[in-house]
């Protein structure tokens, strides 16, 4: 299971992760239709096959370029390129819908031509560049996540309801909820120096105040979420910030994303039952905080959570190890199954300094009207996964595996 | 090359236009991948497929319905009603690009499978039956030009502006405009009672009353319009309806659709050179007003423009004869090359009464916020032409064959 | 109660008719606050100030400045031009709403200084000069009824219902509906070339062609369009437009504007009690056609109105007489109370050369988008009204004192 | 210059304090038309007239309901209700400019009553409705704050440009930036408990935690700005923030708000020479953050901020004194002139309890989308200003006088 890199091994193994990574894109992929991959549900998600060939052009552009490699096609660059102003103009990034060409065969084409010149090149590289190879698997595992994110944003928008495909993983029974009492005063969050790899926005790790509080032993589950809805949880804007309530009414959100009227929801493996002890997933930012204020506690910060997780193991959880139909099954540690959003918003760390060049603009850039989430889900790539970690949407988005664990002041 | 029906045939002749307008969708079909087929532009055109999927669902709900056979696949009059209300809830119209599924394949056997039933169906219809047969023959037609104007419009959204096909028909030399004599007093317009067949809205015959006027001999070059531009005729607001004028800031219109500013423009057959002599396409009604004003002359009135070419031959000009990558060439005659707008709001004429049933929906209710266009376009098939017929856009459409012919009262 | 001039006293009468209407433009002022003039309801509405000086600006810029005269402040041009491209920029016709200043006393004393110097300047005036004050009488008479629905919409935004002034006028009892026979064949319609005054789009006077058809007695009334409503009209999609019904549900129309749920409506005399035998007014043209199609009837066309109304005294009939909170009243000739939608776009006529110069730009240039209403309303000032009058609204606007008239083939 | 309430004063200080404050508020409105009090210049600033009505409808509310006293008018609670949920339905925040009626002696009428009423009450009020009425005073300064910003934003609506007044406090010259080493470590910051009056958005006191870093002596000055401006600031997209770019470019922003292109701004003092030496005012937190990167720097973090003017006394620098049309001068010290954006988002305390009841939807339920600003502005009244005070607005507003203070990490 275990496909994280060991620090002392960066070379060969770095060459075996590429193209494990690499080859789970294409697997994702695998039974998508050329049309499913061209879909754009809405603007801020993407086609699958942008996604497949995104990730492409990043390799091409950041590693084989100063390796002396001409691009497969000239005209990919200002398709493909996702919001990097140093790398020139790109396609509008709400049009990417309206691109049947490239086929999704050629874009496979492509991905392994650029796969074998990064075989070719990977020798030889210097230790920038293969840094930007380290990047680039960690970039390519995002969009991972993404791709399942998207895809199922684009099947649910059909009225036929396809299934992306058969259900791999599904629910246990649920814990009942504990208080777990995390201890208070100064600790150290951000990513390790020593770490192998981890963004920009993880750094510098720094010491961190804790106030004293609890933190709940599982997040949310879709039963928790029942009792809300039945309570009025939706119709009482008490409960609400300001701006999530007049979110809710204009885009009448009246339960999760994906949530059908009889009980059921749709998936990644077509429209199912709801599992009652999983964690809820496809809520948003505003949604969890009501809840939260519905439930007497309040969101966790980002420090209290990381604080906690530290010493549990990354891998365990229901995470992505392969290409499957995952759905958010039951929760006990820290990591996998839906990711939990935090009362923090997303801002730089003290002492942060963005990555040098091009590949800078990563992070720093969205550092403002997002919030954190922490953990993993069920669609983030094992391996992919620590306890620094800072995933950020903006505060509406509910098309990612999203839940809530409450915390509260003690 | 004439295909169409003589009134005294009806029978056999049906069963073989429908199989012939049938093959010539599907052919329209042939070049495009599953991706192109499922794209919408913009929400006023339609995915490829799913055009060959509503005219399938028109026969198959009007005509096999009524005739006892169930449909294919139930959930597909929810997909592909386009607007009849009084068939039932139907998908947004805006969310039809959100369809891979049914794929093009699966809507290829689909259409096969209604035609087996419309060939079995067909000896054993009654009279009503077969006008809707007759209707839906018509209906397709319509959607073949479509197909090819949304289809073209897809391919424009398109960074690398991919062709559809290889240019089959190319313009030719231009004849010098002349002002023909029309002439005034009354005269008779609207389908003749004894055609064998008219939309609802070409009825009744009627009179009207022509004043002296004169019209040109040949509608506005490409030659022409980079005079107007050059003249700056889209920096002149009193050129322009106040209407017109907002819109063309609004949307930043400077040159017809598919311009490129290079002497090019997009078309089926891809990027090509601009031919001067051919009529100019892919304007808006308020840029053909706002040429016609600065001409010196005026946009002609429907019921002139009928008048003049009712003794010309409808088979005559260039029109769709099969499946084809069509640009408009060179026109001496009143059909074929382009639409051609008037200054005739689409209204009902004296004693218009809309068709029975559903279909009846057909066109009396898009009688608003309309302009005529009269003639037919190299992308209008063949044996669809008639001096009588009313095609109609808003008065900002520019994604269709539409040109323009001036006018001049005298 | 005559105004209207003869047209054997041009000359002194204009004085006196300038004098006239300038007058009652103060005088409906006269019950505002400087806030409640100025405040502009929505973008298509102006605030009453800008009316005020609007009319006084279109004196000062195409009278005085050709006599010479300066203007009184220079930066007025900017503010209070409407939409005449040739007089340069101008300020956004929706942010009309943002001029506490000058202020309603500071544009009277400008109105006073302009009304001296058109006293100064009229006996010295040659033709051409005189018949643009004569044009500038007209203008602001529409502007008088302009200013009359806008104070009404303006009213209307606020909770606290206030009245504009006390109800004058009162609705009195109902004729029974009879339907008149109008003749077929050839008529002549627009304006006369021997009348007084009439502007530019009424002419030229030209031969119309009547198909049989009849015509009703009296418009139809709010005890009709309750009818209408209780029969499911506002629900019933088959009944509308395509392009009426999609307006209704954005707009969630359910009834004429200022109509209440409990029997009243909002009036400039305040709310209170509908009179069922008084016109409907205040619904747009796609509620006028979906209710003549509920009828079994449609909307007449422009020239059978006005051969019908020809030999009718277009100073009969509930008009505007001097500052009033006027209420459309009952209605048995062709004039007043209520305009009367016609079935006819507004476009131009055979023959039609718009005015020279600058207020070329003022008729012209809307013909698109629009809608003929016909005949007068309780807030046209009595003098404007004549059988030839093209009255123009696009087919959504309601704020008029817009109402219907049924006809039918026949 | 103090009217800072002193805490063994309570009581008899109050009702001075009470009067002081509504005294300044009508002192406010003085120089306006009953126009001018009328308009919303855009949907998040409130017409002058509104901030009159909405701070008497809040002590009529909150404390003379509970003390027994019927309301003035039934209506108004309707129409001056801000954003309670708990008091029932309110009138549409964006249709505030609708309003003519109450006029603004209307206003002034209500006002005194509800003035008399306090007066009379005061003497006989429970501790609970004393402390509203010591809320009530703090809200009224907020929006004494307002109504100078939002009276600003009309005027500047406005083409002709009209003064609210004559410049009262005008900028002197600039100190040369120096860097502050303020120390790390453990702090405290949040109102203390002994303080007289807080909001509940700045409770609990709590220890904050410093990293090593440095704040500007003073802020950015309107000459810095010429020289971001110059050096392509608004033009270099990676300075920005991703947001903040879009936003930039969809709003056409290149200078600060008000900023004309001659050297001059719009102020309350009518359009001036802009003030070289004077702290930069309105601009938003993007433009801030923006130029902090360009500057090499960041923006201040919260506690940083606080615990640097903690010693500072918080009655120096400009603030308001009485109604003036203030600009922002030079400022040495922590306090006025100009509101300082933080780099951090506007979140609940640890240990955050909100206000009981309907206040207590007071501050809470705007923690999302919003940055903090710390310190005073020259429209803040002096006396409202406080080191543990959070001012808090969208990071795109730019209507406020918010300016910025460089900080670095060190």
């Amino acid at each position: 299971m275990a496909t994280r890199s060991d620090p002392r091994e960066l070379g060969a193994p770095l060459a075996q992760r590429l193209a494990a990574t690499r080859a789970l894109t294409l697997a994702l992929a695998q039974p998508l239709s050329d049309a499913d991959a061209a879909i754009q549900p809405f603007p801020d998600a993407s086609p699958a096959k942008w996604h497949l060939a995104h990730t492409t052009w990043f390799f091409e552009t950041f590693v084989l370029r100063d390796a002396g490699v001409a691009p497969y096609d000239d005209r990919f660059a200002y398709l493909f390129n996702s919001y990097y102003e140093g790398e020139g103009d790109r396609h509008a990034r709400d049009r990417r819908g309206m691109l049947s060409r490239p086929s999704l065969d050629e874009v496979r084409a492509w991905r392994a031509h650029v796969d074998e010149g990064l075989d070719r090149a990977l020798p030889s590289l210097g230790p920038g560049a293969l840094a930007l190879v380290e990047l680039g698997i960690h970039h390519e595992e995002q969009h991972q996540e993404l791709f399942l994110t998207d895809i199922l944003a684009t099947l649910a928008a059909n009225p036929l309801e396809p299934a992306y495909g058969e259900a791999t993983h599904y629910p246990g029974t649920a814990a009942p909820l504990e208080w777990i009492n995390n201890p208070d005063g100064l600790t150290m969050i951000g990513a390790d120096p020593a770490t192998p790899f981890a963004f920009d926005c993880e750094r510098p790790r720094h010491r961190a105040l804790l106030h004293p509080h609890q933190l709940a032993s599982c997040p949310v589950s879709n039963a928790d979420w029942d009792a809300f809805i039945a309570d009025g949880g939706y119709t009482t804007p008490t409960l609400w910030l300001s701006e999530g309530w007049d979110w809710a009414r204009r885009e009448a959100v009246t339960a999760p994303l994906y949530w059908r009227e009889d009980g059921t929801y749709f998936t990644l493996a077509g429209r199912v039952a709801r599992a009652s002890a999983a964690p809820v997933a496809h809520i948003s930012f505003y949604e969890a905080e009501a809840f939260a204020r519905w439930a007497g506690a309040r969101l966790p910060r980002e420090e209290e959570w990381e604080h906690a997780a530290a010493s549990d193991d990354p891998a365990s959880g229901q995470q992505l190890d392969h290409a499957a139909a995952v759905i958010p099954a039951t929760k006990t540690g820290w990591f996998g199954a839906v990711w939990e959003w935090t009362g923090s918003a997303y801002l730089p760390y003290p002492g942060f300094v963005p990555e040098e060049g091009t590949v800078g603009e990563y992070n720093g850039k969205f550092m403002s009207g997002q919030m954190v989430l922490k953990g993993a889900s069920c669609a983030t790539p094992r391996g992919h996964v620590r306890a620094s970690y800072r995933n950020f949407f903006p505060p509406s988005a509910r098309w990612q595996f999203s839940g809530v664990r409450l915390a509260r002041d003690c």
